[in-house]
């Protein structure tokens, strides 16, 4: 019962097998091989218009060499406190961008508003000393396991759009947003006024696997540049290709995603049977927070059950906030394993 | 009949089925799986003494990453003209240190000499206005396909040491100069005075994998936070262990450099059956750089024959010189059609 | 009536003389002259220990530079929120220190406190996704006007030296804080555990100057190296020994100090005559935070009185914070005059 | 009789006096005084055109902090290999430009040329293994003593603008270079297809002052963030202002450079007559470099002259290149002391 992350998971067997039938004789290295190149024409599909995509080997290389195309070392970016960009990622967009700013702010639910983003921005005006506002950066799903919608997605870029600032998808879990919300890719991204994104596979069933994907093409300009300077041009790009190429093929990352969504909602409600669990935000993708009774959590833990405790100051001493990661590889048993546990525990 | 370079081919089969093999059940995630851990310890058996290693997923990373445990931004690393981190990487080793000064130096055969490194050293003598030199970084097997021996290793190791310098190794080709002077991992390393290393493996088999090998350990100690900034701690860590596993398991990884080697020296052996043509520096590893006449060169590549030229000034105007890179997994047939190919087109 | 800022009076008037004073003949460059090797046997006898010292022209610089030395790109300073290093240098310390984090602590008063860093240290647990955290910062005197006492400053100290943390000081207004303590620069430094500070003099009376002062040797190292590649090595150095050499000279630097926050202390005392006006914090150096009316502001503003207003969420709509700021070159009569018109506006 | 350079001189009566005459009273802080303000319309005029101008501390900085408006860190910048910018900063362009190659051409006389620079420019050709070349920078006066006549720069301009490269001049001595070709500044930059240049003043007179002038107004755009950062923005600016507006009242700066090239030429002129010494380049600025017997030099350094000498290798084993640099303020009779000692010692 292994709720840690969706990370702990290994590769859909599909993408496996993608990789060993790529496997044989020469393909041009550096990116030019055409599994690459199709995967740049496949997103486009996806997207429903041109993108340029290019393909790298981890969340965080994607999201700093992302904010690297909107912020110079003089900027700040804003986003949520919880985003890894802010808290996670050890300095990366910092080294990725020159030092600029990233700047965290607090909103209920891990999702930033307008109006959240406003007041920061109406403190940024003091000239010189401030570093200069360049982007905010959303993260869909939230690392709260909440979505933004297409409508909140749109008032976060029409507040910012008209003062020069562009927008960031951290999208390591944006799969299973698209399949929670059960809109288009479009719809979550480009037509909401998303400039630039990093569209997640490997936590949904990819090896090691990220996608930067450009809607603005002029910030995609120099990108492949400033990927190679960022040691992330892997020589045999035929394996990264092929690994987008299985993922996308007939729906296969929204099938996933759609599968740990299921799994996580299955828990969720199992959860909430309980008088003394709650889960304080709206469930909307592969992730459950819920409260539970800290003796409870202990309990959870010492039978062999595996998921994080979180942070959260508003909680009483006896409760804790406990985190619940589904995969689409996670075991249907499991979740049911685990509710029973729930109930023999809880008592 | 492909001699572009060794990395247009693809991934050693046991190292594909080694993906498979590790794909099932939960691992943890960010390089705490077994895989990743034993791979440290094979790595400390392959160079016969502790080692401290962490598994990347490309060369250009851990060449950036290794400089900069041994560099600040206000220093300097010298290196051959030709190598990799001065010519090749787009600026990637003044990212991961910071804006370290990278200098070129010119010598024969592609491999620097103590006389060489010392005279350059004698001009940075400004106090201030020169960077402080750092370290030395020399590619073995070189770029010119030539290697350095234990002793010329040791020399470079005994100028450098009481500057307080440090050497580095990039062996993006080691295997091919281990199997090449069929000495030990040992004798080449740290026996030599190597205090850092880049441990390739994507040319020579792997798909994606390369590990900074530290003979050092006090540079080794804040590696990981180092790795995770840089954007290459990659969350499915176990399919870059089960890769390194793979690749020195039973020494594959020196017997896939000797058949590379080996195909060289077929390759190089039939060249020299032609007296318009000759090898200029040693072959010692898996590449042949050979002088052609430049309308052969023509002709071989017209006829379909894939290989580099090379840049050489002290060339006749009628001459070129052509790179010509073996694999493990190069057809054996294709040398010898290619040694046809020449036979027949060299009128 | 100007209390926007000590930096917007002039230069003391010895400190201009001392430029014409060593202006004649030649000067080895690049602070290879005496006035600047002189500077730092000054600072030692300040200092009452030998001390390595380098001038330089800004505070900005002189924070930046100072946290190079003790963090890495991968690493973490503390500090408050109030601070100039987090707040009013547009990442500048980001730029010095190639992307370390700038972590902003609240915390009352302007002052840190050893339970406040702790609370936080206790939370950067999760190995390499957090920044390795390397150092505090804290500014004496503070940002809010409040001074740390050599007591305080070594509580700080005692918490993160045994976490092998080091501790900055930025002293833009060093000497307002011992002229205020009425303790030994040594006192509040090195003996309280401080291993580098920025020595302000600007802001004091010198023209362009601060000085970076190492207690720990070892971090001073190779920090003319970092000076020089920071732009801050300037070639007739001549003009920034003299101006040190005036400022410490007989005095002159505490002297300075004791009349602007004897000033301070005149405004605050009138100030608090008023039942409406309070002053929150201890008035320990040469700035008043008051809290006025905010229509009494308004007025005084309107009259032509020069100072900030600061933002602070606890206040009530009506009222707003204010800072003054007293320099020596305050004419005296100007804080008199202003205080004869608070009493005439505040009806 | 100290010939070492033009920076171990004083600076001239009139900009020390300048600095006394605006210390009294407030003024605005942080480049926002009149006198800094006064700066930029007064350079405009100097240039015949509106510029923007921004006041730093020193040329490292200047140049820096120039060619940080012109190249990302994945870009190079082409330069002289006698340039500062290359050769004595000590990895500053770097650290302001974010990592970007700095790549020094060898060039006969110190100066670049456009079929030099088209020669490096046909080897950056490799797509995303080579830095992206993003600008040019010159200096005039150059290293050697020799200048760039409008018609030179304006053929390196007319080579690079259609690739979308810029033009950096490195205006360190650019008074010297003005006055020996007896040309507007407009001729010798804007006009002739100067985006942006360091504006010397501190070798020629001034205390620690240089300007940024961008001719290009796209890249001032947000420079005075890139100020800020890099520590540059004094507080007190009217310091640096006053200088400026001192340096280029009636021509001062002009009249300086005049005096310095003057002496050049009479020290020039007196070498010459002796058959043993020449001077390989045309002397056209405030440095004479001159071949003298290495018997000679040493003679005149023992009897107390100073100055330097030079790197050479075409020289036979019995020379040395020698490097005098004449200021504003060296004694005129100090020249022809000189050249007396040099006839007395020449036997």
């Amino acid at each position: 019962m292994n709720f840690a992350s969706d990370n702990v998971y290994g590769v859909h067997s599909q993408i496996i097998n993608a990789l060993a039938e790529v496997n044989s004789g020469t393909a041009p290295s550096y990116a030019n091989d055409d599994y690459s190149k199709k995967s740049e024409e496949k997103l486009s599909e996806v997207f429903d218009r041109e993108v340029r995509a290019f393909l790298v080997t981890t969340g965080t290389a994607a999201n700093g060499l992302s904010l690297s195309t909107i912020t110079p070392g003089y900027g700040a970016i804003l986003c949520h406190t919880e985003s890894h960009i802010f808290w996670d990622e050890c300095n990366s967009p910092e080294l990725f961008t020159g030092g600029a700013k990233i700047m965290g702010l607090s909103a209920p639910g891990g999702k930033l508003t307008p109006a959240i983003i406003d007041a920061k921005l109406k403190t940024l005006v003091r000239n010189t000393h401030d570093p200069k506002p360049k982007g905010v950066s959303i993260t869909n799903a939230s690392e709260l396991g909440t979505v933004y919608s297409p409508a909140e997605t749109q008032a976060i870029s029409d507040l910012i759009r008209p003062r020069g600032m562009k927008l960031h998808l951290d999208g390591a879990r944006f799969a299973n947003a698209v399949a929670g919300l059960n809109c288009s890719p479009a719809d979550l991204t480009w037509k909401s006024g998303v400039d630039v994104m990093s569209f997640g596979a490997t936590k949904n069933g990819a090896m090691m696997l990220e996608a930067v994907v450009f809607f603005d093409a002029s910030l995609a300009e120099e990108f492949s540049h400033r990927r190679m300077r960022a040691g992330q041009l892997v020589s045999k790009g035929r394996y990264l290709g092929a690994q987008m190429l299985a993922y996308l093929k007939d729906g296969l990352w929204l099938e996933n995603a759609r599968t740990a969504n299921g799994l996580a909602r299955e828990l969720a409600e199992g959860l909430l049977r309980h008088a003394n669990i709650r889960i304080p935000n709206p469930m909307q993708a592969n992730e459950v927070f819920a409260v539970l009774p800290r003796s409870l959590s202990e309990k959870l833990l010492a039978s062999g059950a595996k998921f994080y405790g979180w942070a959260d100051d508003s909680l009483a001493a006896d409760e804790t906030l406990a985190r619940f990661v589904l995969s689409f590889a996670t075991p249907a048993g499991d979740v049911k394993k685990f509710l029973g546990l729930v109930k023999e525990l809880n008592a």
